[in-house]
């Protein structure tokens, strides 16, 4: 991507030097974005009849990424993503992102290349264009800040409120997977601080560390509703975990929902690491966070089309909000869904 | 703003408890902003035929702001001040911001209220609705990202290019007074910590202090320039220094720049200050940054009109590239524009 491939203190290359290395890097692709890198502003065409779509999501190290088994280039690639999820989580699509990279002295003109090759891998692969940006030193550790733009038909916008009594509760993919991953990973960074001879034992859970340090967006499932005429009555992406993104949409739509344990769907892999922590995997599952899977409503008419999907899972239904939100177990027990306060406060 | 008063740690909030105060201290104004706070993205209806501006600035403790001299609620009025500016120097009208906030956990709920409070009377002075953003915490200070998203014509939108061999060069308002009024905070800043029985001795110096640390943006500017269809051919704003922004108009649109001296609107108390602190007055002007004024090229068919705006003064003109970016001394004597580096780094 980059020229350079030594260790060169950024200073030498200056703020101006190191936007026109990243904006040489980032040419515009998109028919939409007129103007990128480079001016006051990133200058968007929008697409005709459309509304635009906006979100901002901030990174900081040790509070939400520990450089320690996080590469440079999966943070830079996990940003964009956890960005373009949002946008997916309105059935938008993404087509536009700024970055604002805040770093100290430690980190390296070759640190920062490795950060956005990253992100330009995202973007390759989203589709999505780097119109725009801010550098900046900070005194300790490094803030990534990601801004995506994206568009969609008014009448297609899922917000997270409309969710009507009787929809279906459904998720994409599986979940926990990130969650048992940051498990495993800060157990072997314990391992190694206090034995740094042994080598991390990663070896055969390649899925769920996968799943926390490259996670993706599911522009495939939106694209797919899309082409089905299927417009959710709600949605929202699981980063802070189900049973939180539950009681959001619960919130917002002004129902109350039923969960299915028995429906949650859980990886093997996610469930035998879980076994090996002690964890209950229906924990996993209801509490991970950072799965960037989407929950969502749909009304009952499109039962059959969602419980023939490969990536869909039908994990409940909405119901008055006199009724609480609950979790019925396996063993048909009921729970009440807890909301996970915020854990780095 | 907020009802809550006291000293009150944000754990005891919870985020989606901060959030909602925020939500519900910002109640969406404006037509175009649809969606705001409290979904996955904030929804944005663009103008008929309009196209979408959009920048990102972040403001990092130590490196952009003090906390020792700088009040939250101004450092809140300021990041959004710097960032509708950014719209204005596109020639455009800015109408949403999303704001991202990571703080130690030395500030209060009280503190983050106060910048909010500064938020909201910038939002409330230029017309934007905050939509969005995120919150935070980090190990050590505070960083603010702000994104500002706007629009403008396509036919109006002032580019860094886009300047003739020809044009006259202008600058609104005075510049090098934000400058000035950092170098006296600093020097107050000094004498404070070695006698903290001291006063600062800000008195009398209320115009330079006041254009630190509640600089405003040049919406008025933008407005006459289009009730008198008058598009510039380039512009940028302020934020680094006169003769930085010049290069960056020279660069983008392929001419060079004569600039007289004579010619640089400084304000009274930004030269007295400037003569105190034995620092050339014209250095202050063409090297401080800051001031948040705008930097444009017009046509010379505009000249009487520009010339006889009390906000606007012709400071030079574009010339052939081949020709060098020099300033004009009051004695006639040529100089060699310096871009000034990225001081932080």
């Amino acid at each position: 991507m980059f020229e350079n491939a030594e260790k060169t203190e950024l200073s030498s290359l200056g703020e101006f030097g190191f936007i026109e290395l990243i904006r040489g890097a980032f040419p515009l692709k998109l028919e939409q974005n007129i103007v990128g890198i480079g001016d006051d502003a990133a200058v968007i065409k929008p697409e005709e009849g459309k509304n635009i779509l906006i979100s901002t999501d901030t990174f900081v190290e040790n509070v939400h990424f520990d450089i320690m088994y996080t590469p440079l280039k999966h943070l830079g690639y996990k940003t964009v993503v956890a960005s373009v999820s949002d946008i997916c989580a309105m059935n938008g699509k993404a087509h536009s992102v700024l970055i604002s990279v805040s770093f100290s002295s430690k980190y390296t003109l070759e640190a920062l290349e490795e950060l956005f090759e990253g992100v330009r891998l995202a973007c390759d692969k989203y589709s999505v264009d780097l119109v725009g940006g801010d550098t900046t030193t900070i005194s300790k550790g490094l803030v990534v800040s990601v801004t995506v733009v994206g568009s969609a038909n008014s009448e297609q916008i899922a917000k997270r409120s409309g969710a009507n009594s009787g929809d279906l509760l459904c998720v994409t993919g599986d979940i926990g997977g990130a969650y048992m991953g940051l498990q495993l990973l800060e157990r072997e960074k314990r391992v190694f601080l206090e034995h740094p001879e042994m080598q991390p034992d990663l070896q055969n859970h390649d899925y769920i560390v996968g799943r926390q340090l490259k996670p993706e967006a599911r522009i495939d499932v939106v694209k797919w509703l899309n082409d089905s005429n299927i417009i959710p009555t709600s949605m929202i992406d699981i980063s802070d975990g189900l049973a939180s993104e539950t009681l959001h949409l619960s919130k917002e739509s002004d129902v109350a929902f039923a969960v299915h344990e028995e429906k949650l769907p859980v990886d093997q892999d996610t469930y035998n690491m879980a076994v090996e922590f002690g964890i209950d995997p229906t924990t996993a599952a209801m509490n991970g966070g950072e799965d960037f899977e989407l929950l969502f409503t749909v009304d009952q008419k499109h039962y059959e089309e969602l419980r023939n999907h490969p990536d869909i899972t039908i994990i409940g239904y909405a119901r008055e909000k006199s009724m609480k939100n609950q979790m019925i177990s396996k063993q048909g027990n009921m729970y009440d869904l807890v909301a996970q306060g915020w854990k780095h406060f």
